[in-house]
């Protein structure tokens, strides 16, 4: 919800709109460059012949905490939910003011099933569930992603904002390999596009980390990097193990998968190319060119 | 939920997963096709030069309120909606079962404040509240979409879908002439495909109808137009006169706007292709060619 008044400004300048929930609408110059941006991305998953996926909006609760995402970040979850369907129920509710200042009133919610996606890759371990692999897979998918946070900055931290995954599902090296390609991929795309960045071992925004083993495994196996353009993440790398691999019943080989995955936070990485270059687009990288050079040059790694 | 067994099994060869919730996960050939399609209509776009622009996912349900939607389908709404953060809620949440049968449970929620975007358009009209034009303008913006029903079928009525819309913001002469050639584009890019398409005037899905003014408008001016394929909209033109402009405070040449809008079911028109053309991707239509010889035959309209 804060935004200092000159970078709002410069912003709203290249075509972006704020809106007080955390969102951002995206037209013009910052939505040509969104858009020439996932492009870019689509060109480094084809090092690893990615497959594309498009998945739904939400994700079943259900499987959501069988994965244990509602225990570790429960501050972070939006839902989805439709009012009860009774006649009487939607009657009542069209009889009275509907909407106050503290939001909607005056009717009871059907229940809640389904979780607005929190990362795009988890619908690629469901999607593949019970898979019986002959060699490694790499995936990509796309998607809005929901995330609740005390406070909202445009293009930094966002209520709903874009990501896109390259999901790597196979053996231990395979994953491994993976992971270790693709922190160069990303270093190499950064530095044709001018943006610096670093990487630091870092752990999820789990709530109550101090009580969560998932917290403290990550703290003990170096599982999460980021790509950091000063101290904002816009990209990682995860290494998950067998974890996914286990739940989702997933095997390679006859033992369970591994996976990895690189993640693009497109928003973040918005911020960082007008951080960079202003918001004139005569003066923008051409994105296309830099994944191209990235991919001819990563070819033989 | 219900779909025919071999129709769903047709739809899965092509790569279609179907959801539970309604919703549909594509992959393969049919993701391939939905990403063409997407690309032709922004080629057809192009006739009325419509500017792009990428709107939130979810839209105020306070504006919602204002433009009339939540007294008019309160039996359609879906809301985003997060828990109530305080850290013992959420302890109280963690300490519960989380998810039962019956849904998420054991915490309370957030004020409910925003509506997952019912249908792609809404948001163009707040994003230009206030504008004084001066001549018409074009918009094209495409959303993911929410309606809630009593059954979902794969591409044919599903609670997520994909909705690709232009818009005309102008005079009530500018609106006009969108509406009469938004339908012709709509007729002869069907025909390009094979798609036979009969137009029949058609009201929203009012609830409680007989009591909504504007479902009696509706029934007495041809307010909206769908294109059908079988029983199937799979596009609609719709004429909303000085409704937005009147509420939205948009002007053109001193008096309220008019606004039309051009709108795409995109999974319905899946559905046709693949009921049409069959799910070998080779019998598939070449959907930019279609569009670029519409296009071509337009531009003297």
């Amino acid at each position: 919800m804060t935004a200092s008044g000159t970078q709002l400004d410069a912003l709203t300048a290249a075509g972006l709109r704020w809106h007080e929930s955390g969102q951002a609408s995206l037209t013009g110059p910052v939505l040509r460059l969104a858009t020439e941006l996932d492009r870019a991305f689509a060109i480094l998953g084809d090092l690893w012949q990615a497959e594309p996926e498009q998945h739904p909006a939400t994700i079943p609760a259900a499987r959501m905490h069988e994965l244990g995402y509602l225990r570790s970040f429960p501050h972070q979850v939006s839902f989805a939910v439709a009012l009860d369907g009774s006649p009487a129920n939607l009657d009542g509710f069209r009889a009275g003011p509907m909407v106050t200042a503290d939001g909607v009133t005056g009717a009871r919610l059907a229940p809640i099933q389904e979780i607005l996606t929190p990362a795009a890759c988890y619908h690629i371990y469901g999607a593949h569930r019970g898979e019986r692999l002959d060699g490694p897979r790499y995936l990509t998918t796309r998607n809005t992603c929901f995330r609740r946070e005390d406070h909202y900055r445009p293009l930094r931290r966002q209520w709903s904002f874009t990501m896109r995954e390259i999901v790597c599902l196979g053996s231990e090296s395979n994953a491994t390999a993976f992971a270790d390609r693709a922190r160069v991929v990303v270093s190499e795309f950064a530095e044709h596009l001018g943006l610096p960045i670093g990487w630091e071992p870092a752990t999820d925004p789990f709530f109550r980390p101090e009580t969560d083993p998932r917290y403290l495994l990550q703290k003990i196996q170096p599982l999460k990097i980021e790509g950091r353009y000063g101290d904002l993440a816009i990209a990682s790398v995860n290494r998950h193990f067998e974890h996914f691999g286990e739940l989702m019943d997933i095997e390679v080989g006859g033992t369970p998968a591994h996976s990895a995955c690189l993640a693009f936070g497109t928003e973040r990485w918005l911020y960082a190319l007008l951080d960079t270059h202003g918001t004139d687009a005569q003066e923008w990288p051409d994105l296309t060119q830099a994944a191209l050079d990235v991919r001819s040059r990563m070819l033989g790694w």
